[in-house]
C-alpha cells in the first residue's frame, strides 16, 4: 500500500481505489472470481432454490476480545443463510470507511475477514469501497450479503409454521456474551469485565445437525434484541406459546455479574454466534449430543419447550420460582452492538 | 410511524425496528418474497449462471435535481448487473441511518427506490437498518446488492476479451451531467447551475440492443472515475488500442460551464446514467438507431474505435486537433459522488 492512512482518495474509483482493491482486498480474498474485478461477479450455480440476506455491521469498538467488525460481517451473514436452512456459499462486502482509518487496521479486519470466510467455507465474490470525510462515518462500517443453496425439500424454517406443542427449544451454548463484551469495551465505562464475544460462523454445527436426520422445525439466531426477541418472533401470531425455564439458561459468571450491575436482562442481550433450533422431542437429545461434541456447542442446553397454553406468548420461569412474560425489546438498549 | 426522527431504538431490532420495517419499508416496497420478513429471503431460480454485485452509497447531498440517494442505489446496482449482461431480478437494502434523520425524508427516499425498482423491474426482497449516534455517520448510507441472470450463452463483455480492431465505441449520451450536478449543490459552493443528473436504470435499454440481436462485445457504466476511468479499463493490457474524439462526446452547455470553471475535464466527472459499449462496426448503426428511440439514449453516439496502434492505451483527440493519453484517475476528484 502507498499510504499509512486511508484518504478520500481511495474510494474515487482511480489509481488509489485499484491499490486498495488489488493491495488489500484481492489480497486476501482471493479467489477465481473475485480475481476477475468485473463488476458484478458470475457465478455457476444448479440449485433451483437460493437464501438471500443482508446485513450492514455499525459495531463500535470496532476491535473487541473474541473478534472485531470483520469477523461479525462474515459470521452475521453467514448464520443468517445458515438459519434459513441454506448452505451459505457466495458474500458480497461493502466498505464504507472514514478517511483517516489507519490502513493497519483495516488490514487486520481484511485479514480476518478472510480467514472467517475460509473457515466457513464462502467466498467473497464481489466487493466496493467507499470513502467519507473525516467525522462523516466512524473508522468503518461494512455491508455484507450473501447466497446460499437450499435443498429442494427444504421445509419452512425461518417462521414457526412447522413448530407443534411438546417440540423442544435449544440453544447452542452461553448467552448475552457479545453484548457485554461490547459495552464493557466502550470507552465511557471504566469497567472492563474478562468477558469475549461469542462472534462465530454456525454453519458447519448447523449442517452437522442436519446431517444427524433431526428434522429442525424452526431456526433463528439471537443477535440484536437477544434470545427474547427470537422468542417472540416464534410464537407471534401463532396457535401455541412457549415455556421456558431461566434456570436452564447458561450465562458466564462474568456476564451475569455485568448484566447485574448494569441492569440488562441477559435474554435480552446481544449474541453473535448462538441460535435457537426448535426440534421434536424424541430428536432433542441426538441434537444436544451433536452440538456437545463441536466446540461451538459445548454448553448447549434445551432451555424449554412449546406449550398449549397461552398462545402467541412466551413464558418464563424466574430463577427465584416466579413467571413472566417474554416482551420484545422496546426502545434502544445497546445501539451499534452489531 | 411512531416518531417524526428516526431514533437509535429503531436499528435495536425490537419494537421500533419493527414499526420502521412495516410501516415504511415494506410498505413501500412491498411483495410476496418480501413480505415474509425472514432473516434470509427465499428465491427460486431456473438460471444456472447468475451475476451477483454490491455498492454502498454515500451521495451528499443526498436530494439533488435528478434524484436522490435512493434512486442512485437502486440504479447503480441494476446498471452494475444490466451492464455484464445479466437480467436484474433481486435487490438486498442495507441502511446506516444517523440518529435524528427526519422520517419524512427517509420516506422520500425509500418511496423513490419503490417506484425505481418498480420501473426497472426488479424487486427488493431482503433488508436491514442500522442507526447510529448522532456525528458517527451523514443522514443515511445504503447498500444495495443484486442478483441478476444470465443467459447460457452469453459472451464475456466486462473485459476487452472479445473486443477487436474496428469495432466501436457507443456511448448513450451526454457525459459529467450527474458529477457535476452534485458538486454544484453543494453548499460550500455559491455557484447553482442549471444542471441535471443523470441517475437512471438501463436496463431496459440494454435488453432492446440485446433483442435487435446487435451482439455487444462490451459494456461498462461509467460512473466514479468517469468514462476515462471505463476506457482505460477496456484497454489495460490488451493487444489493441483506442481513440476517440473529444467533438463525438456529448457534454450539455452548463455542464461544460462549470467544469471549464472549476477545472474538470468532463471525461474524468461521473454519470449515473451512462453505458459504454463496444459493437462490430457493421451493427454500430443499428445499436445507435434503438439508443437514439429511447429517452435514455436520444443522444447516444460513436465517440471512438478500437485500434491497432499504442495497444493497451487510448488516445483522445482534442477540439484544437490535438492528441493526448487517456490515464486512470489519480487521487479523489470529487469524494461522496455515488
Amino acid at each position: 500500500m502507498k499510504t499509512k492512512q486511508v484518504l478520500l482518495g481511495h474510494g474515487s474509483g482511480g489509481e488509489l481505489s485499484h491499490d486498495l482493491i488489488k493491495n488489500l482486498f484481492v489480497k486476501y480474498f482471493d479467489n477465481p472470481i473475485l480475481r476477475k474485478q468485473t463488476d458484478s461477479a458470475l457465478l455457476e450455480l444448479k440449485a433451483e432454490n437460493l437464501a438471500y440476506t443482508t446485513d450492514s455491521y455499525v459495531v463500535d469498538p470496532i476491535f473487541f476480545p473474541g473478534g472485531n467488525i470483520g469477523k461479525i460481517a462474515i459470521a452475521g451473514t453467514v448464520n443468517d443463510l445458515a438459519v434459513s436452512g441454506a448452505k451459505p456459499l457466495y458474500l458480497s462486502v461493502g466498505f464504507i470507511i472514514e478517511e483517516g482509518m489507519l490502513i493497519s487496521e483495516l488490514e487486520e479486519i481484511v485479514k480476518t475477514m478472510a480467514e472467517e470466510a475460509n473457515k466457513a467455507g464462502v467466498m467473497i465474490v464481489t466487493g466496493d469501497t467507499k470513502v467519507v470525510n473525516r467525522g462523516k462515518a466512524d473508522k468503518v462500517f461494512i455491508n455484507t450479503s450473501g447466497i446460499g443453496v437450499l435443498e429442494k425439500d427444504q421445509i419452512d424454517i425461518s417462521t414457526g409454521e412447522n413448530v407443534k406443542v411438546g417440540d423442544k427449544i435449544i440453544v447452542n451454548g452461553s448467552i448475552a456474551d457479545h453484548g457485554v463484551t461490547i459495552i464493557s469495551e466502550r470507552n465511557e465505562l471504566n469497567l472492563r469485565a474478562d468477558v469475549k464475544s461469542d462472534c462465530a460462523c454456525l454453519n458447519h454445527l448447523i449442517q452437522k445437525v442436519k446431517d444427524s436426520g433431526s428434522q429442525i422445525k424452526f431456526m433463528r439466531d439471537a443477535t440484536r434484541g437477544g434470545l427474547a426477541t427470537v422468542l417472540t418472533e416464534l410464537v407471534d401470531e401463532r396457535e401455541y406459546g412457549l415455556e421456558i425455564d431461566e434456570l436452564n439458561l447458561v450465562v458466564n459468571e462474568n456476564v451475569r455479574g455485568m448484566c447485574e450491575l448494569l441492569g440488562f436482562d441477559p435474554l435480552y442481550v446481544a449474541n453473535e454466534g448462538k441460535v435457537l433450533m426448535v426440534v421434536a422431542a424424541e430428536d432433542a437429545d441426538k441434537v444436544l449430543e451433536i452440538m456437545h461434541a463441536d466446540e461451538l456447542g459445548e454448553k448447549a442446553a434445551i432451555i424449554g419447550e412449546i406449550v398449549d397454553e397461552h398462545h402467541g406468548k412466551g413464558w418464563v420461569t424466574t430463577q427465584i420460582g416466579g413467571k413472566r412474560i417474554i416482551d420484545m425489546l422496546a426502545g434502544e438498549q445497546l445501539p451499534r452492538i452489531c
